[in-house]
């Protein structure tokens, strides 16, 4: 059960992103939220809000990025917080929703660590998520509670309609991008490829297949997230076997870039790399133009916080 | 917790597959459980075991096939007798899973059926879920207790052996199919081609591609389930398209054929049709080779019983 | 916890009893919210609202008569989607609540039915019930959330008034009735006859006796629901036995009508037959007059909108 | 989830009436668990086990007879005791179930006390109950986990019937009883009536009505409990009025004998007076026979400790 | 979540302090809710609501002082009928809040009391609690719901000040109370010393050693609490073993005084004793001046009301 | 309810503390059972066991020391991953037990932290914990599973035992070490001082006070932690002041050693510095003797499955 508290926005921003809350407080026109969030000397995490939220309508902002339990356990606590204070209404706005992609058991002795942490949410008192581009749809079957899907492909498109000539392809880099480069092609008129990471033989071992024509095209390659960048590398060198131009654009919503992603990138023949700033940049990632998701994230605050009905 | 109970297996049958629960009761060499199942003139499921579960370790055998809400709610309140009645552990085998296609929100107005269903479970006091192919290992998250995921796909791989040819190709009729047509490949050794309903280019409609060699080949299409048959017609026609021998072998888990099913593939070149006896032959459906599932069912209710591990 | 929500309310109709839904929706002066409420070719609920109800207060109505299994899945599907997409408070509105009389275990190894689905509707989301005339006040305690209880005792006493001669005697077919037809000889001023099947002697079967003075007088037989009409027949004969009228009438709040409840009815002197409309009329019921309950029903909806308190 | 522990029987005694404590136990053959039971000096419940149980199978006795706000608090605190103390399996063993009869809102705006006694039990952490003619047998839905109802009448109709008359007629003093009186009537070979409180006209206040044959009869009154022994005066009068022999046998398990029950009791023209020792005799009860129920109490509890399944 | 509920204030007052709910009352210038809080004759509670509470913000006046059991079970129902009338919000304001103390296991056979309340209070519906000067901050995390605590100290530093001369020395009778006695000794501008039961030297018995310089200095002795009175007696006899007046000024939040406190105050030298009447007045107990909580009381409510902050 | 799960131990080991694990796991006579535990690049957890559990009586493992998120974290996902294997019990030993310190909300806008966690682990599907020397008992009640207990004190006052001369004392360097100093203390046949941080006087700020004598006395320094070493510091300095020899043996359970401790302490005139290895060692700790806690966690996981009762 919701319903519009009286008291107002609290914006109150986690530690794991202070630009992206400095952007979303413009945004939103508010200061965020006096609190101390911090870590003890032992590591342990410091949390104390510096005015009381009670009656208020909170909106918890904390990407689960790397280091993710630190940030996980962070959100948490303020979650804590913020519901022992006697806030009216908790939304924890995630952009970048950190271990979507165990979502399942493959051989049957894993964790289904999606799952927990949308457990481990709800037990910390939050009524509401918000999030960008999840890996994929299955984690809203996760939450018991109410999921506000948001998506920066619109804001990515645009971003790199510039860097599109005329023979631009996009292509998935795997099965699970299909969805996701289907709005990117239906956005910027052009056509679809997708790689697909195949056994299609008894004795080959897997490899890349291009469905869809690139031969002669410029490809745009586009995912949810770029991590170590193995896959980008793994579909320009499949795409570039098939024939296309060796000028890449690649666009992604969450730029986690881990490991050796920056060194792997580098040795690719990309043009531009666009993502958006879902994730904080860190020391050592490769240079990226970073479209922000500020303005995504305060209109929904805003929308839900008026219980307006979002587009989706 | 779980623990092994002291005493024995009761093995109790829903009335949405009588015979398959006296195949698997043969297997297991019990008797199924003396109860009532029926209905009430107003149509409420009346159920009444006629011996006492006490200590027991019960086992409730029921597909949610159609009628799914009349299967799904009879077993709920299976669930609820047994449980008051003091059974010692409560494990549903629902070989074929209702309602699993409906695991997220695509335009963000329907629900999660799927995760109902797995909350629903848990309410009327299941311990823990046997299933066969689920259509997406999504559902697993879904669950709040362990589930054993059987799989139909060794058998029904022996069962279409002899039908293979040499020039065999294993087509995944859509993207989600891929795992599956993988297992099918690995099996009987043969290829894969995969049929992506795709929109490859921003003015065509959607059009099924195949992705892979078919050309000249003798298609085998697998796939989790065929409801309505139109996802197999579809294939069909687009490996014909793609230059394949129009003589077809379809092989999937569960034979729901709904709709006009019969019809559909009756108007296709199918050599042979193999499902399980997943779900119950109905009037209406189309002709089919059954392998049947119980013995699986039967060592996995053996094997959890004595808490052994399963292969997965 | 429940508050006024701003957003107003969204009456949404399940498949259960259209006529009664637009009586409702005229009552309330408002729009049915426009959704897709159906079945897909299997058989399973289809459920997709058509536009967003973030911030309403939703009422969901569906009575859950027969097929009960069917219109209880649709019910708690609907709460899911609206819970999910938002909703700030969901209330069922189930004029008609089946599995009410499943509300014990008479030999000790039923489910206790009423209790079951009574936890499914928590699981599903549902803040408040509102129901008419229940088969018994146990099922109140069955829920964990609040239940509005309303009656059409007046509704049906003030149509019956006009058939309701100066020498006529109230009957409740059965004990449980009893309640009930205080009410309505309250209401009429008329006394009261009771039929009792009890065993009365150590060694007689179960007969039925009547309790009161029902000699020369014609009877209103009153009770909450009619299904097979087996307990209006027994009511019949044995106020006939006792020296009634063979000129009765009969009412009662839900007109089930199962099984060959149109002949069985139909071979008694009965004058009247009056129910209301929780109920949707089905082919073969028999003839009877039909009180509506949808001013009731929009009554309460709007003084639970607006947590006014309502008259019990 | 239950299961047979392998640590044995721990026999646990709250305070509320050590002498059938003692009576269980040595039906059980074994010596109450060591354990200390008291209040502080400002009334609190000061509970604490003196052995620990730890794997037990723990049975806790404990009637919340009158005080019932003290004996249910201290049973609560004793669960909580025993589960933290790792108790295998509890029980709760209470023969006299106190706020069973407040299992429905009448007007509207009290409680449904014996479902939140209900919900107490659970948090409290008990597995399963043990009760003994549970004022009605709506509670047991109210539980969510498994109640052994049993039943104390065979031994009260035993132990009335060398009082029963050739012409006894077994009276059910309320519509409430009629169930309980069919058993007994079944028993003894007696034939059966009940007095109904109802208002049989429109101007009449309530009065006792008898249904069934008493005239020249000697009646046995039976019903769950006798509380303030209104109920047993009313029925007496009716009975006489009606023209029974004034010589009365009353039979009731629980003999709760509130407030000015023993002077009521004394006015009328009884016999005998059977109870069970469900709940303590209090100074300034009526002098009743007493048979106890600590063979049938024993006789659950080894039945609910083997997991062999009772008769009902 | 909590929002303000539209309906305004209602103010029920449990029966275990009369004096003090017409004080609160006359504070927020309401009426207490008309409401019936009894007993039935065999000592059950009895409740109900006269006026209907849909929609309101309702505020349970009750501390669970002696008789503990029956004002926390009258609680629990309270609340009860309260949410299943529809209250908006539930919050109980327990002034002195019972079973504090039991907040541990000492020997790990003993219940957790204050947790298993805790639980309780939630089972029963409650979404806050106000309470003052809790025995203990331990119990704020027994709680899964947001506490108000509320702090007597000023009120009651301020009721002794006329009393306390120059010489002053505020004594904390045990480690336990250092922090409420650092509190009185900032608002009064005085020393602080503390009476420690510790075992200093291996064969020496546990005796009463006072920290700090209380020689030849007027004592303010402060507890939360004081219920045999024997904690007191003894910081009397060792503050005056160690020089200090034998001149007595005691002051605590909650004077419970059981057992034979008063006879035990009434052999020592205490100039004055002051509690306040978050307890009520008992027969037997000792002197004492009283100052109310009630403003105190009052002011919270209306501050949560208005879901502005409190101080704390 | 728990059990003893037929399947024997499964001793499980999360990555925190591999050399403790390796010593449990020759303690119990058995291998750590075989898993995968470690990070996936983008320092997300991997954890995959690599036998089934199903049946066992599973013990994971793993001090929540720092990095505190990132243990805690693993040690949920592995609980997962063994309630989903189908364990039969879970029980979690956390040697020990990250943010203890934070169990109060000390200016009522912190979050508490110690319940989170209490809480997560419960939603994470543990039944039991063991733990050491918990920073408070309060931690216990916001468990709602049982814990198990252990105390190294023993342990440790045999090891510092040779150091303790004739003139030793025991110092308590605050009042939370009070009750684990007077074990010390009866232990070793000492006396017992403490050092109390209170402010003793209106006008002056918080000062160090030693309660008892420690002139002239060898001071034994204990507690049940060491984070950054600024208790320690402090109790030294204030004893020396005191008059006691500048030669300081110093005990604690767990040697969390964070920030600039081991400069701390290396300034200060320790004779010894003895902790156990609950926490593992790391680089640029103070040196210090460790005696193992491997011995005292076997016996308590033997205990424990075997349901036999331990000395608390």
């Amino acid at each position: 059960m919701t319903g519009v508290p009286g008291g107002g926005i609290a914006f109150v921003a986690g530690s794991a992103h202070p630009e992206l809350a400095a952007a979303v407080a413009a945004a939103l026109g508010v200061a965020p939220w006096p609190a101390t969030v911090g870590r003890f000397p032992d590591g342990e995490v410091q949390v104390e809000l510096r005015e009381p939220v009670r009656g208020r309508d909170v909106f918890l902002l904390q990407p689960t990025s790397p280091p993710v339990d630190d940030n996980l356990v962070e959100l948490l606590l303020l979650a804590d917080a913020c519901r022992r204070a006697g806030a009216a209404r908790l939304t924890a706005v995630v952009p970048y929703f950190g271990y979507a992609r165990q979502d399942r058991r493959t051989r049957g002795l894993e964790p289904i660590a999606a799952r927990v942490v949308a457990d481990l949410l709800r037990t910390a008192g939050l009524d509401r998520l918000v999030a960008v581009d999840l890996h994929s749809p299955t984690v809203e079957g996760f939450l018991s509670f109410p999921l506000e899907h948001l998506t920066a492909v619109p804001l990515l498109a645009e971003a790199v309609r510039r860097d599109v000539p005329a023979d631009c392809v996009v292509v998935a880099p795997d099965l699970g991008a299909v969805k996701l480069a289907e709005r990117y092609a239906a956005l910027l008129g052009a056509p679809l490829a997708i790689v697909a990471k195949t056994r299609l033989g008894p004795s080959q071992v897997k490899a890349e297949d291009v469905i869809g024509d690139v031969a002669g095209r410029t490809p745009l390659i586009v995912d949810d997230m770029i991590s170590t960048g193995g896959t980008v590398e793994a579909a320009v060198k499949a795409a570039v076997r098939a024939g296309s131009h060796a000028d890449f654009v690649v666009a992604a919503t969450h730029g986690v870039f881990s490991g050796a992603c920056a060194a792997t990138l580098a040795a690719l023949p990309l043009r531009r790399l666009v993502v958006t700033d879902s994730v904080p940049a860190r020391a050592g990632a490769p240079e990226a133009d970073r479209v922000s998701v500020a303005p995504l994230l305060a209109e929904a605050i805003l929308r839900l916080h008026r219980d307006a009905a979002g587009e989706r």
